[in-house]
């Protein structure tokens, strides 16, 4: 009853059986672990005739930060990344690299979180790996989590389905993962009250089922934030994407600190929000389906799709004069999720 | 046009884009990764109603050994784990931890590994995440890779399947993988000619589709080796298994660096091997189906399953004398796969 991760917890044998059986099955149970084998064995409904798959590693640092941990970002953004196909999130896997030296009270932490997160989005882990480096060649814990969601035939969007007149919906306020992050740096010697939005959006998805074959575009704007994500659907789509900066929410502490610091909100992270492009007709309905979900209550429509021979994303200024929204360029803030 | 990695390649905007459009979808081609949304939505058969999944984050070092590389493990090891469900493997995703300073030749040279790993492997890769951690951080390259495959009514093996006189066959030599990585590590000073049994397993498992129902338990003895592997599916169905140690494959290099170095040839991680278990009635016609398999050369029947009130692993050595095979307990060999 080791304190402390050691490099047999990575062995195969029997170390890693124990850990494995002591700590991670003490969170986590499901059909496709109880079997114990090399691989779950997972039925798929007779009416299910698609899946969405998708993965992500997650290497944020602090591990631990107003909103959130690594744990719930494993969770989340696996889960929104398969609604963004308009899946039902179903399974995730789990694969541990963990350093040398992580005190096991702060993996334990980790995996409630995880299980915590995983009940909220109403999926399980079905199959794990757990992997050990020597101290100084890995950063106290990395998760992967790969996910598998169920696909209704009437309800699958995608980038490439924007179009011109349809309206641009925002489940929420922007730039809190970022923000909340970089101050629980420290380094910068601010204190803000910032939480991450880190979330599971299952609820938003679930509740625009009604509108289903209407939904053209879901995308969740995570690193690169806002301006990156639209640049992408519109590069998809062949289409502009015009913003109205004033209908776009923010909380008053990220624009405060993101104006002392100089980072841009619209390229800032979120781990719980979505991006909804659906027609102009249906836009109100919408908004009001996304309003009444958990996590959607602060959704607003934030701009239109217009056609034009080359995609671009623009912002009408609260000062009335227009401003492009590139991408972002490089690396502002290493290590956000 | 970088020759590096650099934090910026993990931003998730524009380089990142760059780095994923120029280095990685040079090698990796599939309808999923096409798409280029955030899931891939992917087609299930009509008369597919169970699917297997499996993940393992792979962070071997060295990067390259004789007869593989991180990147042919990341793919094979997944593949194989697929197919000890009798699976057919479909499906990869692929999340890189990179570290900032890796070259990008060197990155280069990994993917192109996996692309012919996974064309012989006919799985295609159809999701991705790229991360980046600073120098220090990481250790050059990390890569997770989780697979789905197709299971079959009929085709269902598991651990907890061995029944008492069972035949257990083996798919090869033991000790390749292990002592290949060992010996490129050069700490030894020793020099042998071992490469790594590294490979994808799906032409032994599809010759054994006419035995289907029969075939109780598939297990690839990775970390941990026979031993260990063997010490798990005694426990997953409550049996004892006896070996005999002259019939058990092992290259005369292997035996020869295992005795002079103190390694146990059967805690010896292998990547390229398979422990079958099917009833003894079938034993000799599986072995022929297995021996003229790819890989399967040098299968052997190297023992069999007896009932036993504790489970337990026996080898009968060469002096006649009793043995008791222990799971390998700790690490002997960090950072094999
Ligand atoms: N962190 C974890 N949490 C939950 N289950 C885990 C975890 N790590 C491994 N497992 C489960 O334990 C079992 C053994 O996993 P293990 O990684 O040893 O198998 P493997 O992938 O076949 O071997 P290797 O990783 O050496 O290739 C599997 O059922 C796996 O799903
Ligand atoms: N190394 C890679 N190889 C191939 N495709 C990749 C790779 N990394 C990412 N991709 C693909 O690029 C697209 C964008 O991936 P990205 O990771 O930026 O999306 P995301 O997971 O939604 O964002 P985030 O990682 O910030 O949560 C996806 O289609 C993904 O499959
Ligand atoms: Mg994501
Ligand atoms: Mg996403
Ligand atoms: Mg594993
Ligand atoms: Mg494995
Ligand atoms: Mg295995
Ligand atoms: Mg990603």
């Amino acid at each position: 009853h080791h304190e402390a991760i050691m490099l047999g917890h990575g062995s195969g044998g029997a170390m890693t059986a124990e850990l494995i059986q002591r700590v991670f099955l003490k969170y986590f149970h499901s059909d496709g672990l109880q079997q114990k084998n090399d691989a779950a064995n997972l039925a798929i409904p007779d009416n299910i005739h698609r899946i969405a798959v998708t993965t992500d590693s997650h290497i944020v640092t602090p591990l631990f930060f107003p909103g959130g941990d690594i744990g719930r970002l494993a969770v989340c953004g696996t889960v929104n990344d398969l609604l963004t196909a308009g899946a039902t999130p179903k399974w995730l896997s789990a694969a541990f690299i963990l350093e040398e030296g992580l005190p096991i009270a702060v993996l334990e932490q980790i995996l409630e979180s995880m299980k915590k997160s995983a009940e909220e989005a109403q999926v399980e882990i079905v199959t794990g790996d757990t992997k050990v480096v020597e101290r100084g060649k890995g950063d106290g814990i990395f998760i992967n989590t790969t996910g598998i969601g169920y696909i209704a035939e009437n309800f699958q969007p995608g980038g490439e389905k924007a179009a011109p007149g349809d309206a641009v919906i925002l489940s929420g306020t922007i730039g809190d993962h970022g923000m909340a992050v970089l101050c629980a740096r420290g380094e910068l010697g601010i204190r803000a009250d910032i939480s991450s939005d880190a979330a599971p959006l299952n609820e938003i998805v679930r509740n625009l089922q009604p509108f289903a074959r209407s939904v053209h575009v879901l995308r969740d704007p995570t690193r690169g934030g806002l301006s990156t994500t639209l640049n992408e659907i519109a590069n998809q789509s062949q289409v502009g994407i015009e913003l109205d900066e004033k209908s776009i929410p923010i909380s008053k502490e990220v624009n405060a600190v993101c104006e002392m610091l100089g980072f841009d909100p619209y390229t800032t992270a979120n781990e719980g929000k979505m991006i909804i492009i659906v027609p102009d007709e249906i836009k109100q309905d919408v908004l009001l389906a996304i309003r009444r979900s958990k996590y959607g209550e602060n959704a607003a429509i934030i701009g239109r799709v217009f056609p034009n021979h080359s995609p671009i994303v623009l912002l009408q200024t609260n000062l009335g004069t227009h401003r492009i929204l590139d991408p972002l360029p490089g690396e502002l803030l290493p290590r956000i999720c």
